[in-house]
Order: C-alpha cells, then structure tokens, then sequence
C-alpha cells in the first residue's frame, strides 16, 4: 500500500488505509506527516470527546455503551484508548478492549489503542494526529479514553470539544483530593455504577464542590449512570451534544478550538526542537560527555543543559 | 532574607531559608538557579525514595509511618508530595498532608507540597530542584509521593533511587491493566491494607506477573503491609534499605543515576528551549496570526510550528 493508496483510502472510509496512516504517524514518518498537511483542511467535522476519571470508574463500558447508541442513530465512531502508563511497553495494553466484540466488527466503528511512545510528549502528539485522520476518514463521533487521570491524561484530553468525567460511588480519599482539579477538566460528570450505595451522595458533594467553583465548570451537568446495564445512557449521550451545541452557538467552542491549536502548536514545536537539538547532539557526542561531568559534580545540570541549548542555538541544521 | 542569607540557611539546617529556596526555584528566579548551581556539588548523600500506585491506595499513610520509624533511628526525613492532577490551580492540594501534625512539628522532617507549575515539564522539574534542595539541606531520607499514577507520574518517580509501588486489593478491572506498566517501575511492591479480603491473592498475582517478566523487576519483592496499624512498615524499610544497597554495590545505582541525569539534563533543555521560542516569539507576534490562520484552514499545524522553529533558528537572543 503505497502513500498515495492511503491517501485515497483514507479519504474513501478504508479501514485499512485508517489504520496503516495512523501507525505511520506514530512512527513519524515524514511520508506520513506530509500528507497530514495536505489533508488537514478536511478535518474540523467531527465532534470529539474525552472520557476520563479515576481507573475502576469503567469508562471503557461507558464508552462502549454510548458507541452503540450512536451508532443506532446510524452515525459513525472512532474510539481512541489512550494508556499512558507504560514508559517502557510501545503499544497499548488494553485488554478490555477485546470485550466488546460486537463494536469490534461493526465497519461503522474504529477503534485504536495507543500507548505511550518514546520521544517527549509523543503521545499527546500521536493522539491528535489519530482524531484529525478519524474526522478526515469521516466519524460523527470521536472518542479518547483515557486510564486513569494525571497530568498527561489531562493534556490528552484536552484536544477534545466536550470531557465527559467518568466518577463512581466510594473510592476512597484519595479521590476527594483530586476533585478539584480533575472537576476543572471536566464539561459533564457522569458517576457510573449508580445502582450502588452512594452514588446519590457522590453526585451531590460533586455539585456542591462545583456551585463553590467560580471557574467555567460551574453550571456542569451531574448525571447518575450504570453503563453495564445502559441506564441513563440516552440521558448522557443528549447531554453531551447539548454541551456541544451550546459552545457553538455562545462562540466559547471556537476560543477553545483556538487555545487548544494555539496549545498544540507549541507541543509540536516543542518536540521537535528536543528532537533537532539531540539529532546534533548525536553528531558531537556532547551529552555524553556531559552527563559523566555532572555525575562527577565537574559541572551542574542546569549548566549542561545551557550549553547543549548553546550547542543547538549556534548549530547548522544537517 | 536575601539570597545570602538563603544560602547559609539551607546549608546549615534552616528550614525556613530551604522553604523559601524552593518557592523561588518553583517561580524560576533566576537567583535561585544561580543559588542551585552553586550548591550542586553538595548533592548525592540522601537516599530518594518514589512512592507511587492507584488512588486510594493510602501512598500518604504508608509514607507517614516509614517517615516516623525513620525518625526513630536518628535520621532526617524530607518528604515531596506532588499532585500533578490539577492544570490550573497553581499550588498542590493535598488535604490529607494536614493529618500528620506530629510529623510536621518535628524538626527532623521537611514536608512539601508541590503542585502544577504553568510550563511545560515544569512539575518534573520543581521536584528535581526541590529533591536537590532537601538533599543539600541534609535529610537522609526524600521521599516523593505522588497522587496517582500516570505518565507525568512516572515521570517524577523518576527521579528517585528506589521506587516503592504500592498496591491495594480489589481496585478492579483498570488496575489489571495497569499493572503491566506499573510494574516496570516498581522496585519494591506493597500491598496496603493487607487486613482486607484478597490482599495474599493481590500479592501473588503481581508476583506471578513480575516471574513472567523479563525486565528488571523480576525479582522485586512483594511485601504484604497494613500502614494504618504500622504493619510490616518496618520490613519494607529494610526492604527499601537492601535494595539500595544491592544496588549501589552492583553498579546499577550507577547506572541509573547517569541515565537520570541523562533524562534530566534534557527535561530542562526541552523546557528551555520552548520558553526561549515563546519569549522570542512575544516580540513578533507570529503564534497569535499562525494560530488563526490554521483555525482558518490556511495552513495546518505541523506547517505552523516549522514556521516558528524556523524562526527561531534564525532569531537573536534578546
């Protein structure tokens, strides 16, 4: 499958062709990122949303279950499953993922896992360039799951228009000290496996934390749900396109289109500067030499780092 | 207090002048820096210890009693709870830090808080500095204990010597998932409130996942401890003890120190890097127009951010 048959399948709704583009891209191939900048004008159709919360909230059977209801409605959907967790395993272990068999064959569903790849914010890179080829190949819906949530789930998910945080009944203190930051992430609240104790009460001291908030998260909608036995499933699904619908019409989806571009740009710049600078680096051999100069305490960190940064600054490009 | 004064503080025990070092090394000040640079060949006499693992698994408590037992034996302690979950509250929140009162009134021990800094690798960061500082000021113990676990996470363990997963039982499906991953990390696991059903199980299923590994964590101990009624706290001290020690005489301190190093040395050129471009790019104005120009579909962002890493390249530092 050469470049141009990817090109073509990816525009016609290939499968395929999806996927072999988006493995491209997380190899950085330059054949790959070419064509992204031909066919970035195609994306911006799809509306995408972000699923997160605290590991055993059960956003993937959230997810899943808002997948079928979609695709009753008869439209399409990426689902995007990030796991973050492993610095040293390339490729996603999601092996839930292998539960939902009848979305697995469904051709109106695409479904990928990324994991954590190598180079500085490679991750958060890979799963932008996956949403824009998903809206390019044509999905309605595009979702990106996360593990859990910590810094790097946060800035996974913010490429989404709408984040829906995924809560449950009783998980400890430790959850209570990160709502107030997770509760800024977050457009809708959705406290899942609501048919056990709690879940009422979990669902108010989020709307209470909330009401103090005088951040845009105020007036966030708090739904309960039982993923499993698709209650309140309908309920969430219309709640995100109204949040959707919304932004659009009081113009705050376009400011967040822009700071999350504006946000994505220097991400992207970012990882390739560290990428040059070590590129020029493998030719000198400096760092090496560096790093045996701070063990020794010879020299600092901080002072290493300057003279790389020097080294790069002064340096033709190869 | 003025950077003199500062200086003299940290070196000769004042908590006071070690608390105010690390604020202005949070804030970047680039006295601080200078202070850092310094002080840094007085680094690598405290031993880092990475507490990490799933919310709720009590990484506060178990970290709080070891912190205790090691006061017992005449040692000091510094301990860095990091809680990178919040993107915009600058400052941790960490409520649980206020149960402590006996440790924090105990001048043996140095706890500090550290939150989301704006910057990009700007948390990783701040603990390393921080980690420097409490090394200088002389604690032989630095414990890092982060909120959850994720990348960001993984990342700041780091920067530890010995890093301590603890576990819990019944968390359910995700952390199943997890464990792969976490495992890498992990040099010494605890299972916490082992008094709870299934705790043995959780201890032998992560011990059968590490047999079939082939890293290095294949022989890492799984130890079954209860910190709230300080059981088995003093067994993974001493666990914690012979690992360091194995590996300080094995050469594989060694080894990992200069990959640390390695790692560290281009967090802060990557950081240095983006803050320059953005700096210079204050002057021009160029981000603002490219990030309109690719909402507008002009162009797309890979194009826009070679436009500003061009820019840059070429630009004169101020």
């Amino acid at each position: 499958m050469d470049i141009e048959d990817i090109k073509a399948g990816v525009v016609n709704g290939q499968k395929r062709a999806a996927a072999k583009l988006i493995t491209m891209m997380e190899n950085e191939d330059s054949r790959a990122l070419d064509l992204m900048k031909e066919l970035y004008h195609l994306t911006g159709k799809a509306k995408v949303i972000g699923i997160t919360g605290p590991p055993g909230a059960g956003k993937s059977t959230v997810t899943d279950q808002i997948a079928k209801l979609i695709r009753k409605q008869g439209k399409n959907v990426g689902i995007i499953a990030v796991d973050p967790t492993s610095p040293f395993s390339h490729g996603a272990i999601l092996g839930d993922r292998i539960r939902m068999n009848d979305l697995n064959t469904d051709p109106g569903v695409f479904i990928r896992s990324l994991g954590t790849r190598g180079a500085l914010g490679g991750l958060s890179n890979a799963v932008y360039g996956t949403v824009n080829i998903l809206d390019i190949f044509g999905m309605d819906y595009i979702f990106i799951e996360t593990v859990g949530v910590g810094q790097s789930e946060v800035d996974i998910v913010k490429v989404a228009d709408v984040v829906v945080m995924v809560m449950v009944p009783g998980l400890g203190d430790d959850i209570q000290t990160m709502k107030a930051g997770i509760m800024e992430i977050g457009d809708v609240f959705a406290v899942n496996k609501s048919d056990k104790e709690g879940a009422q009460r979990t669902a108010a001291e989020i709307e209470a934390m909330l009401s103090f908030s005088d951040k845009k998260g105020k007036d966030a909608p708090v739904l309960n749900i039982t993923a499993k036995s698709n209650d309140g499933i309908d309920k969430l699904l219309s709640t995100i396109d109204d949040c959707y619908d919304n932004m659009r019409s009081d113009g705050s989806l376009t400011q967040r289109s822009k700071s999350k571009l504006r946000e994505k740009i220097i991400s992207i710049l970012q990882s390739n500067l560290v990428k040059s600078a070590l590129n020029m680096d493998d030719k000198t051999g400096m760092l090496k030499k560096l790093v045996e100069d701070v063990f020794d305490k010879k020299i600092d960190p901080y002072t290493a780092s300057t003279i790389l940064y020097k080294n790069f600054k002064m340096g033709d490009e190869k």
